[in-house]
């Protein structure tokens, strides 16, 4: 018989009863009845209920073992008596009478336990992470990790793809976030980087002919740390494709991302990828007062500022009479009592504005019909009201709220009073993966205070209308960049690049960055570009996030094996930590004494 | 029509003929046959002959491009005349004639050619890696090492095998190489340190309760360049597996090698891991000189020291009454002749050996039979002489020959003159993989000047007999600890885990590592292992040698993209940098001017 296991913990069933066998696996918990001794014996695959009664040559053995302590038994397979049946787990018809037992690996006390649901704060579970992971939440986050990363791999296979490594040591990429240095004993004083991602190396490439690249990859930023972001590293599914169009890039995405929620969404609802909305950045920010809109939610806004305008309503007929304001509407069926209605005022209030007007519609009580009730209502009287409700679509039992001003200064708070409305309302289908492909971002903004042109994303993108575009009003410029939202977030991101120097020398002009920058900071890609560079784009996805809402959980370090803390250590392993004083004269550096500082 | 293409440059054959088409790529070559443009146009699939004549209204533009120009043509398709069809490539039956083209990314002088098979100096190469790739030689290096890395996690999966990610951004791990270290903006004068392996994590992925854990994983050593080494990163397939034996680890790994060879060997033989022979680390010294011997030679070393002891050859006969001295004879079948002989004798003294005797048979010149030729053979005598050809199974027109001493003073020596002699005599089958398991590896080494006693190779195999062992001669306690050599190379390395606390902590104290020390540098590990630890082994493939293999390439550089040059500096990203003198305060650090040190 093998030295350790005949079976796995989750093998036996009732066709193996009368059979000599032997498992390993850990003691998830012993019960002692009446001096029969159960033991669930728990392994990655299931649990088995094995025992031992103290007339066992092993019975003082088995009295011994506590849980989590990892053991072998040899035993015999017997049925269950029906009323003893488990039918909730495979082998819940067997049990196995312990013949002979061997102590694997003993235990100390456990400073948190596997079995059962016990809370244990997040250092605790970080510093023993070998013990958090052995519980039944975190083994199914992990395998669920590895099945769609493997998924993932296969699609992308299956659409032609290949997976190339990209270095991980590397030049320092400024792109937006703090790289990561590694110094460098060979050349002193000077320092490696570790890839913020792999955009300049995908992009070369393509340059260099690949025509389709995949990989799983690694992102380094050195970010402070966050509840849904990894404060060292994260991995993404990274893509690029040469001679292709936007339309070409969400056509092999879109059915890679719908596959792997399909797949693991745990019967949760994927729209079709050709039932997938693409919505203009700008319309985005119009209908859900953000670029990454939760699409389960069906309440869209809407301008509503003729109806306000000149309207009895000073507060809103003032503001509009100032350049560049709106006033929109958040409609909210089902939402037509005050009590609501003042709730959400109070929630807008709660995130900084002076509060949300509304209306809303209600039976009359005096039986002639509906009737509009809010002080909105009466400030800008009966007609304007009813134009109101006709153009949103609503009626008896229904709200709308408005918030005025400039769009930028309101509009994060209105999409998240849609969200909150569409929560609290019910209409926000939880079962669901809802995607939508967010276009024409924009490729420069301007910094409010500064007047100052800068990147808006990246600047890497091709600007929607080549050199002409540019020559315009930069900030009318839109790119071939988008992002893909899923339930709220941002779960791609991509662009068809600007492959032509002359159009990315002009792109970062407009920026502000002189030719010799560029060349500084990107030039191993843009003096490739001058080598017969092709049309190309890509994009790519984030894993963790993706894992994160498959797994329905809200922290990042739930799908992360060994995450950092929220104080980017890792207190198992020790890291980070002193060097020692020769690795320090070999790598030419010194430590600045913090009062020195 | 698609903005690009509509077929790829492989795609196009007779079925065809007569359809207007689309293609991009890159010009190849051109050549002007009488006013008659041909272009090879080329992309990563395959070339499409395309050509323009005078009459044509793009001829102007056509007549403009240049090598390595990134082009969109359209045009229809002909058939070739049947005296011009290039039966070699899928595209050979036909032509496509040119009537429209766009320039997609224009190309400066090229400073090597991706046409024809002109050799470049490697920093060349280096530099303008993007045009270096594009040649053919490199395309298919590079799908190579992609195919080859997902058959091997096809094959993982298959054996039932999860990819989990271990961090990357951790904490220095001695193993016996030097960290890569990288410093932490949030603790002033603390460091990370990238893995030289995820041996810790993926043992404690066993005390998690994992089971069968894989990686294709990035491995970091701040080594200093060689040849076959990358000095910065390299990639292994890693792998742990629970409650094992050797045999079973044995018995996983062996089908996906020997699979992946098959697939890719490119009809080399590969024998079936069941034929591969498990050699204990003493006799594969003994045989072939070394613990990664080429089996593709059948030459098997022997010990002939009894025939020398006392015999007429002083040299031999004196250094044998010294103690832990040896003759060993080299046998080479077919190496019968005194100039062959001679050759090898001067190979051993290039070397820095004294030499190496030989004896070689042949036909008696007076017809009387087999005759024992060389000065050797008359110092010892016919009767010794025959006893040696006896025992090494030689006959006329075979040689052998014999080195003597210390086997650690000549046995490496020994390994080559194998490796010289089987190539010189044809007797090594080019068109094969052998394999061998090397087992039995030594637990401890012991340093000939200081008779300190150390770790052989890592400090994490299980010794042979457990803690008893470790209770006598150390350097008797064997490991189970095994390597798997390939013609020549080490490809995979492993161990079936020391997962015992105690166990642990004794083998260190042999090795003069006190308690506190090996809590400090293996902490993470050595805890977890208090709280349940499972038996486990596993091993670690090179990927990058692998592939050279199957690649036919002695240089690691052919096979990775963007690799390091030998001075570990990526000339075309511009790394390693000066840093910025902001982020080096962020960091709390200060380089140390050169005169200081």
């Amino acid at each position: 018989m093998h030295a350790y296991r005949s079976h796995t913990c989750a093998a036996l069933n009732i066709s193996h009863v009368g059979q000599s066998v032997r498992l390993s696996g850990w003691v998830h918990r012993v019960r002692d009845h009446g001096g029969l001794l159960f033991i669930d014996l728990r392994d990655h695959y299931g649990v088995t209920q094995v025992l031992c009664d103290p007339d066992s040559p092993v019975f003082a053995q088995v009295e011994k073992v506590r849980s989590e302590w990892c053991i072998r038994i040899d035993g015999e397979v017997k049925a269950r008596d029906a009323a003893l049946v488990n039918s909730k787990i495979p082998t819940g018809e067997i049990e196995v009478f312990i013949r002979d037992i061997e102590v694997l690996g003993a235990a100390k006390e456990l400073p948190l336990m596997v079995f059962g649901d016990q809370e244990y704060p997040e250092e605790t579970r970080l510093r023993y992470r070998f013990l958090d992971l052995r519980r039944e939440a975190m083994q199914r986050n992990m395998t669920l990790r590895s099945d769609v990363v493997a998924s993932m791999r296969k699609r992308m296979w299956d659409k032609g793809f290949r997976e190339y490594q990209t270095p991980i040591i590397t030049a320092s990429s400024p792109e937006g976030a703090r790289d990561f240095l590694v110094p460098s004993r060979l050349h002193p004083g000077k320092f490696y980087a570790l890839p913020q991602a792999p955009q300049q190396f995908k992009q070369l490439l393509m340059v260099s002919g690949f025509d389709k690249y995949f990989q799983i990859a690694p992102c380094f930023r050195d970010e402070d740390p966050r509840a849904d972001r990894s404060p060292t590293d994260f991995y993404q599914l990274d893509m690029e494709m040469s001679f292709v169009t936007q339309q070409d890039v969400f056509d092999t995405i879109s059915p890679v991302i719908a596959g792997v929620f399909a797949e693991f969404g745990g019967g949760r609802r994927v729209d079709a990828p050709e039932a997938w909305p693409q919505i203009s950045y700008k319309d985005s920010a119009l209908w859900y007062g953000t670029d990454k809109p939760d699409l389960r939610n069906p309440i869209k806004m809407q301008v509503v500022s003729e109806h306000f305008a000149g309207s009895g309503f000073a507060i809103f007929a003032k503001l509009l009479e100032q350049d560049g304001t709106q006033i929109r509407a958040i409609p909210a069926p089902g939402g037509g009592s005050r009590k609501f209605c003042d709730r959400m005022n109070a929630f807008a209030q709660k995130e900084g504005l002076p509060g949300m007007g509304y209306i809303f519609w209600r039976q009359a009580e005096d039986g002639s019909g509906m009737e509009a009730a809010g002080p909105l209502a009466k400030n800008i009287g009966p007609e304007r009201t009813e134009a109101i409700r006709q153009q949103l679509g609503l009626g008896v039992g229904d709200a709308a709220f408005f918030l005025g001003g400039k769009p930028k200064q309101f509009e994060a708070v209105a999409g998240k009073a849609r969200t909150v409305i569409g929560e609290e309302l019910g209409l926000t289908d939880k079962d669901r993966f809802a995607f939508a492909w967010i276009v024409d971002f924009p490729i420069y903004e301007q910094d409010a205070e500064t007047g100052k042109i800068d990147f808006e994303h990246n600047p890497f993108s091709m600007p929607q209308g080549g050199m002409e575009a540019l020559m315009g009003d930069p900030l009318a410029v839109r790119g071939y960049q988008y992002d893909l939202a899923c339930n709220g977030y941002e779960l791609v991101s991509g662009a068809i690049r600007n492959h032509k120097p002359e159009i990315m020398f002009k792109a970062f002009e407009i920026a502000g960055y002189g030719k010799d920058e560029v060349e500084k900071r990107f030039g191993g890609m843009v003096n490739a570009f001058q080598y017969g560079a092709p049309p190309h784009g890509g994009c790519a996805a984030g894993i963790d996030r993706i894992v994160m809402l498959l797994a329905d959980e809200a922290n990042i370090r739930e799908v992360i094996l060994f995450p950092m803390n929220q104080r980017a250590e890792d207190l198992m392993m020790g890291a980070p930590s002193e060097p020692l004083a020769q690795q320090l004269m070999e790598l030419n550096l010194r430590v600045i004494p913090q009062d020195q500082k």
